[in-house]
């Protein structure tokens, strides 16, 4: 078998989310279909991480193992042509069979974008969030400056209980505004996100910059680990999953999957292979 | 009769262009919808131009005449909320009995968005021209150099018989490029455009761009005066219109629409009704 590693955008308007679900349409799927096409078996396709229904993604990244030997150049343009003009593999490459598009990352980036509009914003619909009154980014961003570095996020994430292995703390190494013409971004990089995580803290700030809450509030909400604390989960289309981050090593044979495995509670594998 | 201008964003996509036409879905017939909808009888909407299908605009401009007095504003929001939301009123304001969209304008402004790309842009579907090859920005300036300023457009409109009353020739004020992180938009002000005449200049220069002709051709293919000699018609989905200009004394009751009468080919009102 050989193993690549796709980096993969789409418009996630049109699609229940990422992760193949019966009877709905899903990004996994369409790949799947459209590497079952190209090689005449079911191909697998392992993702980073899911994204839900609406969101978003530039890079997200997945791997896959293939029964035939391709060109990386040719399979994306195999798949390509097997696909919606909604999703698109971006970039294609070998890696070594060890290497696990999820357990092998050791972060994401992500930005949630909001235009400031009182007119609803036509090129915007299903692609950024509009907030209607008037937002304060300096608000934000002292609002921000409680939630960089590691923390127990178990206030910002709809299901915390769902991540038992790994637990609910996570580390943000970036957490940035940006002005926009007619809104903002923003910027959220760390080693993992909960489920939720950035859409939480996305209405959270959102909450503080247009006043509905004072930007050390966030410190208590954090501090409280109760999701009924913190904001509004931000809708879907703002959501854009930026980059999957890898460490060089994962692209090594000898370590690959190994790196992160034991952060993702897959411990027993901490020690790599070989 | 209560006279108003309103100014329109829609997003091109979904449309058959901005005229109303049997059996097709345009922007007219929605804004007159919803004003019919609104007073309880026919309305008319005059626009400052037509757009063809697919083509979007920013900040459209269009008159009506009202058989009920509103504010400003609460017209602007009565309109919204019947309209799709691929059309939205940004802004409506009163004006003098005399004032025309089309008439009193002095100037149109566009951009024709481009993005340059091996793969095919996901969020760009309907909204930029996806380029394929590389292009050489500097060969676009060179060539729009030639353009600026005032000529006989005739080579750069598909239909210049339409435009018989007017004539071809035009003043180009602004023709710039800009680059984006994954492309550039090419900017366009004049004091009119023929048919299809940005799309053609875009067309033109993108071909010089990517070195399919030279831009000293551009200043040839304006002196033939031959549409055959330009380049392509580059596709709709790349282009917005941005503002329709309007010189102050257009909302002046005692000039009002007379200002560009002249110029557009209705001479006899050229002095102003008062």
């Amino acid at each position: 078998m050989h193993g690549y590693l796709l980096t993969i955008a789409y418009d996630g308007a049109g699609f229940a989310g990422w992760q193949r679900q019966e009877g709905f349409d899903s990004v996994q799927e369409r790949l799947e279909e459209a590497l079952g096409h190209l090689f005449g078996e079911p191909v697998v396709v392992h993702g980073a991480g899911r994204t839900d229904a609406g969101v978003h993604a530039l890079r997200q990244c997945a791997h896959v193992h293939v029964p035939r030997d391709f060109e990386p150049h040719d399979l994306l343009r195999a798949v390509n042509g097997h696909l919606p003009e909604t999703v698109r593999v971006r970039d294609c490459r070998r890696v070594p069979p060890g290497f696990h598009a999820r357990f092998s990352a050791s972060g994401k980036r992500y930005v949630y974008r909001s235009v400031v509009s009182r007119i609803l914003p036509v090129f915007g619909r299903g692609r950024v969030h509009w907030i209607r009154r008037p937002v304060d980014l300096e608000r934000i961003r002292a609002g921000a400056r409680h939630l960089r570095g590691e923390h127990d996020f178990a206030a910002f994430s709809s299901n915390p209980g769902y991540q038992r292995k790994r637990g609910t703390v996570r580390r943000i190494d970036q957490l940035r505004v940006v002005r926009r013409p007619h809104g903002f971004d923003l910027f959220a990089q760390g080693n993992g996100f909960l489920y939720n995580m950035v859409r939480t803290i996305a209405g959270t700030l959102i909450d503080v910059g247009v006043g509905r809450s004072e930007p050390d509030d966030v410190a208590s909400i954090l501090a409280s680990c109760d999701r009924r604390r913190a904001g509004f989960n931000a809708p879907a289309e703002g959501l854009y999953l930026l980059r999957v981050l890898y460490p060089p090593e994962a692209f090594d044979p000898r370590t690959a999957w190994a790196v992160n495995a034991a952060e993702c509670g897959v411990g027993s594998f901490a020690e790599g292979p070989g």
